[in-house]
C-alpha cells in the first residue's frame, strides 16, 4: 500500500488523501468564496438571518471535507501503523483527540 | 431605538449588528485567511491530523462569528417587533429555523 | 395569553409549556427506558458500536424535547416579557445562554 | 491481548469495554435518575430554562458515556481486526459510521 502514501519532505509526515487532494482543495476554495460572501454580505448591511443561515451552510461544507480526511485518515495512516505495529497506539491517541474536538457537547 | 438599525436599501431589511459589524469583518477576514492555509497545507502534502485540527479552529471561530450575531438580532430585530407587535411571530420562526440549524443532533 | 401559562407555586416562575407537557413526559419516560436499555446491553456484553448507535439515538431523541421546550420558552416567556417590558433583557441573556450550551462548538 | 474481549454468547460479538462496564453502567443509571428528574420537573410545572440546563447535562453526560467506549472500541475490536488481518475494513466503516452520527453538522 505504500504507493497511497506522500511524504512530507521536511517533516517526514506520510498522508494517505492522495486520491482526493485536488477535490478537496476545489471545496476549500469554494469554502473561501462563501467566507468572503459573508464580509461582503456585512458591508452591505444585509439581514442577520441570512447572514447566519450562510455560516450554517459553511460549516456544514467544512464538515464534508473533515469526514473523507479523516476516514482516509483512519483508513491509511492508523490502519498502516497498526498492522505494521509501528506507532499504532500513538496514532489512535491522536485519532482520538481528532473526534473529541468534532464532537463537543 | 431606531438609530441602532441600519436599513438595507433594496431589501428593505434593518438589522442590528451595526456596532460589531467591523469586528465581524476582520473576524471573518482571519477566518478566510486560515481556509486559505488550509488549501496550502493540502498543497504541501501536510499530515491530515493537522489539517484536521485547523479545520476545527475554523468551525469554533465561525461559531464565535454566528453567536454575537445571533445575539445582537435576538435583542434587535426580534425583541424590536415583538414589542412594537409588528411581526414578532414571524421572526420567531425564523429564529427558531436558525437555532435549529445551529443545533443539530 | 395570560391562561396559557402555569405558576410555579413555590419558585413563582410561569412557563408555557402546559400544552405539550404531557407528551412531554411521555417522551421523556422513553428515552428512560432507552437508557435502561443501554445498561442492560453494557450487562450482557453487547457489541460497542450497537451501544453507540443507541447512545447516539437517545442523544437525538433528548433534542426532540428540547427543541419545542425552547421553542414554547421563546414564544411564551420570552416574547411575553418582551411585550409587556417586564425583563425581556434578562430573559434574553437566559436564552443566550440556553442556546450556548445547545450549539457548543 | 484475547482476554482483553468478552464475546457475547448469542451474537459471537466481542467487545473491549470490559474494565470500564461497571463504571459505564454506573454512569448510565445516574443518566437515568437525571431523565426521571426532568420528568418530574415538566409534572412540578418547573421553569422552561431549568429543564433545558438540565437537558444539555444529560447531553454532555451521555457523551462522555460514548467517548470512553468509542475509544476502547477503537483501541480493541478496531485495532486488532486490522493488526489480525480480520475484517478491519468492515470496522473502520463501521467507525466511520459511528462518528457520522456523532459529528452532525
Amino acid at each position: 500500500m505504500d504507493n497511497l502514501y506522500t511524504t512530507h519532505p521536511e517533516t517526514g509526515h506520510s498522508h494517505s488523501y492522495g486520491p482526493m487532494k485536488n477535490d478537496l482543495i476545489l471545496r476549500l476554495k469554494r469554502i473561501e468564496g462563501q467566507v468572503r460572501g459573508i464580509e461582503r454580505m456585512l458591508e452591505e448591511d444585509r439581514y442577520c438571518v441570512d447572514i447566519l443561515v450562510q455560516i450554517s451552510a459553511i460549516k456544514s461544507a467544512l464538515h464534508q471535507v473533515a469526514l473523507p480526511l479523516l476516514e482516509s485518515h483512519t483508513r491509511g495512516c492508523v490502519a498502516d501503523a497498526i498492522s505494521s505495529h509501528q506507532g499504532g497506539e500513538q496514532k489512535i491517541d491522536e485519532l482520538m483527540d481528532v473526534i473529541r474536538k468534532f464532537t463537543k457537547g
